[in-house]
């Protein structure tokens, strides 16, 4: 019987300690010292999550990995096999520069709760935590790689037309690891096979500290809408002038980069935000003017008509631009992904385990993207947050009090010993 | 005898057609296929370096080599050898992406004027043709490297400290060709060893054309000055709310690239300019509010005062961006030379010259740096320029007229014969 009283044997594999240690021992793998960069395949990403299957073996479980590189490590109770899985996890690749709880998080808690309850007698169904591969889209541009592939969202056109800044072909990673894109349909999951999926992870948001809530429930989550913007003007000695008749296509960017600012703070009480996050300048020399600019900007709302409207107020602003300044520009659509709604019949089983372990919570929407969200397609899904120290994240300084990591531990546990059992 | 009747011989070295053919030669070694770009010490500097190494041969000019990787090529009329030597020459690394007249020009009119030279028997000084390496800042981020150091302007400790984008050290290119940094004085030439030294370019502006003036005399050149600014903000996922209380370097860096261009519109009826020329963004990932933005600064005058006055206000302006948006500015002056004023002596006999072809003159100052100013610390210099056609320079579109290039050849030849008889 779990009642609010599964023990915590200590420096075992289940206790908040050990949950804390293994964080700060994944934070150990990165591509350099800057925070954490754990781009998804790198040696970095693979130091992490052989970390990590060889801490699902030693908790006894089974580890399969699919076709896309998610790893799932499975507790099977006895007779149980046939039934569905009840789910948790998250991701180890990691932004440049990252935080060290991003994803790493969900995923130990999620091991040390499958700990906590194999000892159970009453569990029925299999118990899994799942490494999705690469979630971020720094590398590859595209998010939540892992999660897509299992819930079917992704076809192997679409991956073998993926390659990361250097040209590195998605492919070329997944065959390293003996996969072909081909296989991608074996990763994915039917509707049955998961009984219910909670994922559990830093809020990297200021909802929860400015209200001293311990638990975040997340109703819906955003997927972003991604532009590439390609500003051309005329690159030139950086003598010349009048400056009036110059072309400088830096300058028109600056325009963009504002209007982008000043159209996100008119939409962000609608829940929707958008951000210049990449730019580019060429030529890139000292002494020319830039003829050509690129800019990448990342819209997220948890309302698709707010982001519909907030897309053609930018598109009209950078026209607009474009033609004051006489320098062409190209808006392609990278991306465009609707909210997703989670279920509400685990949102309720969150509320209910919050209640019984007298942790506040909150319902709130997430513009952050998660697995959940594609996992939601197949499953019933659900996304449980804990604060953030200053609602800092995709930053080194990101940080998470090891009490709001215990209490999310103890409601996890307590959400999947309900689903499970 | 000269006197504005130099026979030209076709298909020669010293003709019009020979000229543009080399021209046409030169464009052919480039790094890639958009517009020119032939960074200094790259395979594809060597291979034009080689082209005009073997033109200089085939023309009976001896060829040295000195330790900054300087071509001089030599004509000696007999008895000659002691006296100071009339000297001409350009460049041939260009910016990425560049044009096919820059730099080149003054080398393959300089060769061509030389060998219309040759057969005069009243030529009383050695005739030079000089190649200066690296004169482009776009690979090594310092300017004129070669003419500096023909100039003794640069020491052995400042080579060393020299890199590229990747690292690589400008001493690890010098070493490739058998030189040393600590040999780098004997590359210093003596303020008696050069009687006179004019250099012709492409205008890469518009006073010329506009004015429909075949030939411009540079009273002065401006050497860049030049910034690089660093701005903090707080990196954090391109979720985050509100938009007021993000610290966006990318939209700090916004302001600071529309103040600097108001500023240079402002500025640029006093001859100066300045530009924002590269911008970088980091972490750089498309999900990411920027947390940190390089970027450089090219400030252009020809009165050193004004070039001081706009440096001031650019720092007045960024340190209050900074202040009002809480991203801290870092501001580093990289380079900051005074403009060089050319010699009016050498100035009067291009003016002669040109009365005596019937070429339409005007002085003017440019703001575009040249070796020329810095071959003007160790003798009399000069700078003749043609139109470039629109003023565009730094580009692929880069064109200059034939007639204009014949008009620069011949008022070439003419000055040097006058500075050489």
């Amino acid at each position: 019987m779990l009642k609010g009283a599964i023990t915590i044997q200590a420096n075992n594999l289940y206790d908040i300690k050990s949950v804390l240690t293994q964080i700060e021992q994944v934070s150990q793998f990165s591509q350099d010292n800057a925070g954490i960069t754990r781009l998804a395949f790198t040696p970095a990403d693979y130091q992490a999550r052989n970390y990590i299957i060889s801490l699902m073996q030693t908790s006894g479980l089974t580890v399969h990995i699919d076709a896309i590189g998610n790893i799932i490590g499975r507790f099977v109770p006895e007779g149980t096999d046939s039934s569905p899985a009840v789910a948790t996890g998250s991701h180890l690749d990691t932004v440049p520069s990252g935080g060290k709880y991003d994803g790493v998080l969900g995923i130990v808690c999620g091991l040390a709760a499958i700990n906590r309850l194999k000892s159970q007698s009453d569990i029925r169904h299999p118990l899994e935590v799942i490494v999705f591969a690469a979630k971020e889209s720094s590398r590859f541009n595209l998010p939540t790689i892992g999660s897509k592939a299992m819930a079917g969202l992704v076809t192997a056109a679409t991956l073998n037309a993926i390659k990361d800044q250097d040209g590195i072909a998605l492919a070329a990673e997944l065959a390293a690891i003996g996969f072909q894109t081909k296989q991608i349909s074996t990763a994915s999951r039917s509707k049955n096979s998961i009984k219910g999926f909670v994922e559990l992870h830093i809020e990297q948001g200021q909802v929860l500290e400015q209200g001293r809530i311990r638990i975040g429930i997340v109703d819906k989550v955003s997927a972003p809408t991604r532009l590439k913007i390609t500003v051309r003007g005329t690159a030139g000695h950086s003598s010349v002038a009048p400056i009036e008749e110059r072309q400088d296509a830096l300058v028109s960017a600056a325009m963009i980069i504002l209007a982008v600012r000043n159209i996100a703070a008119e939409y962000e009480y609608q829940g929707t935000v958008a951000t210049v996050t990449i730019l580019k300048t060429y030529p890139g020399s000292i002494n020319v003017i830039p003829g050509q600019v690129e800019m990448w900007v990342d819209i997220r709302g948890t309302e698709h008509e707010s982001v519909i409207e907030i897309l053609q107020e930018i598109k009209d602003a950078v026209s607009s631009i474009a033609d004051d300044y006489n320098t062409p520009v190209a808006i392609e659509v990278l991306s465009s992904e609707k909210p997703i709604l989670l279920d509400d019949t685990i949102n309720q089983i969150m509320e209910a385990a919050c209640c019984k372990l007298k942790q506040t919570s909150v319902r709130l929407d997430s513009r952050v993207s998660h697995d959940a969200m594609n996992i939601a397609h197949i499953a019933p899904a659900g996304v449980l947050l804990i604060p953030c120290k200053d609602g800092i994240s995709y930053n080194a300084c990101q940080e998470a009090a090891p009490e709001d990591i215990a209490a999310g531990l103890d409601v996890l546990t307590e959400i999947l010993y309900q689903l499970a059992k």
